[in-house]
């Protein structure tokens, strides 16, 4: 396997470093040889020194001695270019990028059946959480009736801190001085990242992707220090929950804080802690839990979709 | 896809209902039919009319128009005779069996390997729950460090409804009514077939299978209504739990009710729920929930099998 990965953040730099630790046993798994071919960086290349590197992301598209592209930008436009001429080319494409998924997903998975080229993306839901294949292949004989979970690890932090004591501006200060949270939260504690993950969820579940805007949405931010305390008298916590659902033939899709009673398992999902909850006719509830970010458990996930490459290799 | 089925009780039942219920879904997934061609019984075959029925399991071994064989008698001799032959006659070989591959597993693995004959068995741990796939395929970058969990439901009842007052034998003769604890419940209450089960994730977490006798086994029956109390004093719950831990290049393996704070997720495990426990170094503490017995939960993890058969097909 020859691997171009563009996009060396936190999350790119823990690929390099497992892959570098990880090797042999990766490789003896593997039965064949597993290279980093090339690495598109904007920033500086501390500790790659032994990797090609450019700043150029095309370089990498247009190497066809590279057979599989870890994309981990952000964002969505350039994300959206590396996905198509990936997979028009016939490559496997792999990245953790959700909202790209949720935006493009449609067209992408058609552009990687017509191509006959892999798209994996088990990283970009619930972080080290393995969660897309347990749903799409263990659960795989159940009809879903329900998937919802706790899928924002920043807003799940800001929310914990507030159960706490913390008022939600001391929180968000919190997330962000330990890295949870990004330069803009928007889309954490909007609720926006949630609804990109359940649509994924939802597409899986379901086998219908839903258009983005009719997604019911709404975050975090108006929920009060006594909202917090009535929700603590009930013996409840608020979650900034997303569902999707399956009643007769309407699937529908939502994102709000849901009062979430001490009774139930997701009661305890603090933190950056995430929690994905599976409803289905055979098997009744099945939760995942896990940590939903972070640098080293989101790249174990981006690498547990090169075990999917090989596997799927020769699938029909 | 030519399937013979092994022994129908509750979970062959269920096997045949979900093979029903979703077979159109199944054939379009696989690209392929999907037929059961023989059932061997032992018990009277209501419902069963369309199907060709033998009480002699050697009738399916020896007809070479089935490729898949579901083991689903119990027991350990006639199972054992089962899978050799299959596997010998490079054949898949689906199990829920725990005793016998606790038992069996090193040479029944090593027998697979050497037909090309697959060997899978995702509803022998956590019932309905994807454990075992989720361990050695989206955990796989992981190094694991311990294994943990409620893997019986029968103790894990008996242990919830002491917890509610009752006492042991209450406890016990509620879930046999109920259908949870077998005619004889020895397995379940001394902690051997959770000892069954800690071994299975003991050989996917470390590669390496420890001997059955080498691993430390008590149960539940030791346990006062004293000891439950003074755990609630301490805001705790016992669990029996098994454990599998890597510590240096030692593995130990050990079942034993341990006290469980209420801080915990296994804490709220109650009931015949099962839940498994993964410390990896890079995804941290993972956990797998769900419905750990019950013949639909189960059979639809013997079901997700099949789908391993399929994407295995033209694996290396």
């Amino acid at each position: 396997m020859r691997i171009g990965i563009i996009g060396i953040g936190v999350v790119g730099r823990e690929v390099i470093n497992i892959l570098e630790e990880q090797g042999q046993k990766i490789e003896k798994l593997f039965s064949e040889k597993v290279e980093v071919v090339k690495i598109c960086n904007r920033s500086p290349k501390e500790g790659l020194d032994s990797y090609e590197m450019t700043h150029d992301y095309k370089v990498l598209l247009e190497d066809n001695s590279i057979d599989t592209i870890i994309e981990l930008v952000g964002g969505i436009e350039i994300p959206y270019d590396i996905a198509k001429k990936t997979l028009e080319a016939g490559k496997n494409f792999i990245t953790a990028n959700k909202y790209l998924l949720a935006i493009h997903g449609k067209e992408l998975f058609v552009l990687a059946t017509e191509n006959n080229s892999k798209l994996f993306y088990e990283a970009a839901v619930g972080g080290g959480i393995p969660v897309l294949s347990p749903l799409k292949e263990g659960l795989f004989p159940n009809e879903i009736t329900r998937v919802r979970g706790i899928l924002n690890g920043t807003s799940n932090y800001i929310l914990t801190e507030m159960d706490g004591g913390a008022t939600f501006s001391e929180a968000l200060e919190g997330a962000t001085i330990k890295g949870y949270a990004e330069a803009d939260p928007t889309f954490d504690i909007e609720g926006i990242d949630t609804a990109h993950k359940i649509s994924l969820l939802s597409y899986l579940a379901f086998g219908k992707f839903i258009d983005f805007n009719e997604i019911e949405i709404e975050g975090i931010t108006k929920l009060t220090i006594e909202d917090i305390k009535n929700a603590k008298e009930q013996e409840a916590k608020y979650k900034l929950i997303g569902e999707a659902k399956l009643e007769g033939d309407k699937i529908s899709l939502s994102v709000k804080p849901t009062l979430i009673s001490s009774s139930e398992l997701l009661y305890g999902v603090d933190g950056v802690y995430n929690a994905v909850e599976i409803d289905g006719t055979y098997t009744g509830k099945t939760i995942l839990y896990g940590e939903g970010a972070g640098g080293s458990a989101t790249a174990s996930a981006v690498i547990s979709d090169l075990y999917k490459v090989i596997a799927s290799k020769n699938w029909n």
